[in-house]
């Protein structure tokens, strides 16, 4: 007896293009090269000479360009990854849809409410997927705790905690004289007011408050670094939340949450993720992860894979199509925080939110 | 052979009051009847008809009184313990330096920094030790958090955390309406402050920010009730603290702490403090701590084993004269910081604290 | 500006054949299909009726067959994944090695040293790679712990243990009936026994002991049935372990390691993998994982990308063709214990190895 | 108003006597001397010149001797503490019991059945208490673990382990060349056989093995020095255990308790007893406990303290006469699995018990 052929139906493959190769652009172009199954990586775009080319030819991708357009133009391009500096976020969500492209786009999705608003009318009037890169939301850890919430293990929320450290670099903070105010608001604590938002679901921040610093680096205080910073929010639930995040853990990357509620606690994250543990005449040791690909690598890759999941159910009828991912609303919602955040620090007092318009109010 | 006699220097047994019979009193008195070695209960005293004659009978104490001057009056007693309602603390604290006693006085040891101020100058004329309840700091697991701060282990604060929660009762919360707004700062959370202060060793804390609401029994919000609060905290040296509490915690005593640094962090507490698990078919479970007085049943005993130990010391040379025990200034630095989270609930803004006079300032 | 191409070298893809459909091979199969960068499943064989066709269905497998000889003829194939049962490994590792083809091996490889010896001889002749599926050495917590005693960080070992605990099904043992008396030690105990070969380096086993018996299901002890044992092993360097196994945990999948040697200790694995913890009135609670497929996903994953990565090593001349891999000494190794094992068993007797041989002789 | 006097019943005090005063005798007349509520350390007796005598003045005991005969001719001695050398402890039980003394004495209480039997016929001829010092029965951790075990929580149980390791003394082992064979059995892994006994009631053990070696000290191996072994045990109900001792853990005293049964596992133990926990570059770290005493500080106070409280309920029929303690069977129990152990590293073979005479038979 000899071989039999499978009636394969042979589908398609998604085709994804990334825009911006800077560190995690081409972190996201090699987990679709390598660890997406039926997608493939199509094409790679960067204004900047020559890293799209070499992205291009370390991944195997057999496109690339400087000029954003041309994937914006490729018909066989089924859906794009954003992850070109955050301040063309929102002009690139607009374009991306406006071009009916499906769209995964890192955080922050913009820089104020008018800029994401006009992008997210692009997305509904283009009805394509745009997803956001709160991949918290695809930590194992994080995601039990929120199912843990849903089904009221814990009761209603009363106290919440969120926090973000970045792992330190060679002892200090490598670019601190670079790093904008905001910047550990809308880049590093976005992440923890997403979380807070999807922990507390049916409930909106009404109050935030901050105190923040420069403690790691104080030496740029003045340029207006913050590298340490607590925020605080009340939701109309009456829940209270602190989010919190440093520039510099020195023994890695450490994400966790708590929600307290009226009949129990969950708690989720630990900075050393192994069960093993090293006994000696020191005491006990555990190894704790070093970088946010590291501690969330599943997550890094299982959001790319649910996007792709979810964009081929809706090109080819396949199981997906529904699959929850975080949204506009989302990325509107944790933005306002930030925006409001920012308008705290700079006040030194509480800020309210206007459910309404979501608009920031002096208090 | 028959036997031989030691040579045993029969030593005075230190002898000591309690004032206040209250739950915390009780128990001090039989910690000090059934746990303390070379210390009695010489007398209780307590201005309720009755009670304090129920106790000593319990106790096997010799000598009871309604009439407190009583103790203040009888030269074998060496020291007081005073678990009084706070609102006579300070007065009881005046009078019995003014009588030569030492004192050992649960926290707030005042409601107003003038009041406590006038008690300490009480002390200080009269030479005698006044040691504070912050019975966490005997605790085996901050005590090791302190002096892994203390040696350097994690450099410099940044983020410091603090947390209260008590029990659940009858899941809900007995006694609600007679809770006053100041109570979840003067009288839980004053812990957490202490905590904060002593493993922030040198700081002093310049700026604080509440946020607070009733949310265990929320029909009480209007008679004034907080039973839960989130306290920011801004230290001199520039680490940022969060204190929280919750009076109904399903799961029982909650008390843990976090310190973030420069160089490490240390966490110290935990809700179960067996190592013993059980695993079923629902998965891993451990019995968590339901009363303070379990969780802290070592802390609880030791600080008046501590303070018997000092006060032996003063009086018969023994070790232990140098004890370091928390003090007035500890016990001011604490009110200050309640005192400004009183402030800043009422006004719903920051308040700044004036180092030089430890008073609250509008921010 | 538009597209530019990527002079892109097309690798031919690695081809893989899956020999064998059952649970493991499907799931092996699945796996090669999904989750591998660079290599295909070319074609899934198995002499049973229609199962290879409707696996390769299910996967999009482009060839199928029910004749195992018709993967060795086809040059196309690579490698092949041996996932049959498990008294024909050793043959179809004799037939795979002698047409060339690189080989994976489900444990465990033969059920005597005999015939084993004949297929690692057909290997040794054919310079083909033979990788045996212990994947417990992918795992990151037991690879941590196996990089922490190469590194000496516990001294030299001297007391040791495994244990492999199946998770229950429907509170039984269903198919009890069919297990023969050797299973618990070929099929289950054979990953501890070369977790703990592994975890010695360079230590030889020389004496084996057993207590063993069916308290599962112990209405098929009179069947030979075994589903529960501990086996003690003395090895060369003085070192004691204990591998144990039970088929039926109630909290589901449970494999753990612990090393104890002259200046330290490193335990690996643990019931519950996720860090999240939720607190109520009954105390803490963690979920555990239910299945090995659960437990060890990464595991599971890597060691066929390792395996693909080593073979394409020597194939294209790419980084990997060094590897190292768990190969055919290390399945002699364990099988020899399994073997003295079930002697031991058998006569309720201590067991000795002969070094030399790695035959067992009775004590 | 002035001082009211309680009607105090003044109860005469538990009188106690310590017989040997080596390490383990003085911490326990220490423990009474200093922590015992309504008990005082009456004498303490030596026959080593001038050793009781010293320990007599350290502690303020009012009588001291060389004769122990002194002792049990006393007739306010309510009961003794026997922690003589393990080779006259049956001895010492039985002439006490014959004065009507209650006796708590140290394990082992003797080193054979025979006379063992001896001493416990005087026991319940005389009607005195007998509770014999396996202080893991009174550590919270086992307790708790045994609670579970009794109330169901995880059915009938199947696999068990113990282990004892005790601290490491300046990297070696001090007086090795001491050592008789038999301690680690009769001196060490008795705990553990009690241990494992107490967490399986009902069953006794049937079968018993050893692996055993010289590993910490080999130079003294042919001296008979026996400092790790793994002695597994197989009981009347099908559970296997696992009891494994070592006399030189670098990280501390290590004991740990594992019941894994038809429907869930308990453990019990762990060597870093604080919850505190410190992160730096070099990951997670907790402290160890370095002695018993540390490790089991309150199981050494609370096994007296029950002692104390059973027997003077029985003098003065205050509550606790009924307190269940380990007692003369138990200690019958444990010893027959030492000497069966010790009678299978002899044999190196397997060693069977007879469930009627608990004697060891040869298998």
């Amino acid at each position: 007896m000899a071989y039999q052929s499978t009636a394969v139906t042979v589908r398609e493959p998604l085709r994804l293009a990334v825009i911006g190769t800077g560190w995690i652009g081409a972190f996201h172009a090699r987990t679709v090269a390598e660890h997406l199954n039926d997608a493939v990586l199509h094409a790679v775009a960067d204004p900047a000479p020559g890293r799209a080319a070499a992205l291009a030819a370390e991944l195997g991708c057999p496109n690339f360009t400087e000029d954003i357009a041309d994937v914006f133009a490729d018909d066989r391009v089924d859906a794009v990854i954003i992850a070109a500096p955050s301040t063309v976020h929102a002009s690139l969500i607009a374009q991306a849809a406006a071009a009916g492209k499906h769209i995964f786009c890192e955080k922050p999705t913009a820089h104020s409410l008018t800029e994401l608003d006009a992008s997210l009318e692009a997305v509904a009037r283009a009805k394509v997927v745009l997803q956001v890169g709160f991949n918290r939301r695809f930590s194992k850890d994080f995601a039990r705790a929120a199912q843990q919430i849903s089904t009221g293990a814990i009761g209603t929320p009363q106290l919440m905690r969120s926090l973000t450290r970045d792992p330190q670099v060679s002892g200090g903070l490598p670019g601190a004289e670079k790093i904008r105010t905001h910047v550990i608001f809308t880049e590093t604590l976005i992440h923890d007011f997403d979380t807070l938002n999807w922990l507390n679901p049916g409930a909106e921040v009404t109050e935030v408050h901050v105190m923040a610093d420069a403690l790691v680096a104080p030496e740029f205080r003045e340029n207006g670094l913050l590298d340490t910073a607590v925020v605080t929010m009340r939701y109309s639930n009456g829940a209270i939340a602190v989010a919190e995040a440093n520039f510099s853990a020195s023994y890695g990357y450490d994400v966790r949450g708590e929600v307290f509620g009226s009949s129990g606690m969950v708690q989720a994250g630990h900075p050393a993720q192994l069960s093993t543990a090293t006994f000696d005449a020191q005491g006990e040791h555990r190894p704790t992860e070093r970088l946010n690909i590291e501690l969330f690598a599943d997550a890094y890759r299982d959001q790319l894979a649910v996007f792709a999941r979810k964009v081929r159910g809706l090109r080819d009828g396949t199981p997906g199509a529904d699959l929850a991912v975080p949204g506009g609303g989302d990325a509107r919602a944790a933005l306002a925080v930030a925006l409001a955040a920012l308008e705290s620090v700079e006040s030194g007092l509480p800020v309210r939110l206007d459910a309404a318009t979501r608009l920031a109010v002096q208090a």
